[in-house]
Order: structure tokens, then sequence, then C-alpha cells
């Protein structure tokens, strides 16, 4: 593994633990009014182009990470669904 | 520009715009509650990290990207910092 590669994993990990905490903030709270549903919504679709993009270039950080961030990304949204509808939000 | 390319600059954009209604939303009503600041903090980490990264190997879909991320967390983060202080969270 080059230097650069290890910058890569690093990055990789960083932003594929990033949206863990606000995953938990929505579960554990329920509320979820502050939160964008069109900022997640968008954010999937990057996920999925971006996984798309580091498979063309054999990018296996790019890969892992976005493949992760669909999941986390996921479950804000599911979360922002279920709980958003007990206001008028 | 390859196809290659053009699915990266597609993934760059809408990650670009993903956090743009997020921003605006905190920022128009600003309600900050429900947002992680740890998830935008561990983000603008990962941004540093990526655009490190992309410099290293002359990818510029992931240097623009991450700048611009850099900079829309960042005014997230002011939001939530500045507006945050009303309640006591």
């Amino acid at each position: 593994m080059t230097y650069i590669d290890f910058i890569g994993y690093t990055a990789s990990f960083l932003i594929m633990i990033a949206f863990l905490p606000q995953a938990y903030q929505v579960w554990k709270t329920k509320s979820v009014e502050d939160v964008s549903l069109l900022t997640y919504t968008i954010l999937m679709f990057g996920s999925t182009s971006w996984t798309t993009y580091g498979l063309l270039k054999d990018d296996w950080p790019i890969i892992i990470t976005n493949v992760t961030l669909f999941v986390v990304q996921g479950s804000i949204i599911v979360c922002k669904l279920k709980y958003g509808k007990k206001t008028s939000h």
C-alpha cells in the first residue's frame, strides 16, 4: 500500500463513519424535522454514481466508501420518512 | 472527456449540490437541533483528506467535489454553532 492509498483509505474511513452519529441521533430521538430529505435523496444518487465511477476506475477507496454511504444515508431517509409523518413536515 | 470522466463529474455535481438544501434549511429556519455536529465535523476532516488524495492522484472530480463540500459543510457547522446556542443542545 502506497502512502497515497493510505490517505485514500483514511478519507474513506472518515466519510464512512461520518453519517453514523446523524443516523444514531435521528434513530434515538425520533426527531427529524431539521434534517433535509432532499439532501439525503441527492446524496444517495451521488453514492450510486460514485460507486459506478469507482468500479470503472477500479478505485477501491471510492467503491467501499460509497456502498457504505448508500446504506447509512438510506437508514437516515427511512427514519426521516417514518418519524417525519408524526408532524406536518 | 471519456464516459468514465462524465460519470465522475456527474457524481461530483450531485455530491456538491447535495448539502445545499440542508444548508438553506438551517439558515432559513434557524433550527438545528436535529443536525449532528459530530457528523459535520467528521465530514470536514473527510473532505480535507479526500482533497489531499485527489491532488496526489491528479483526480479533478475528487478535488473539485471536496473543496466545495468543505465550504458548504462548514457553513452548516457555522449555523449549528450559531443557532444551537439558543437551546440547551
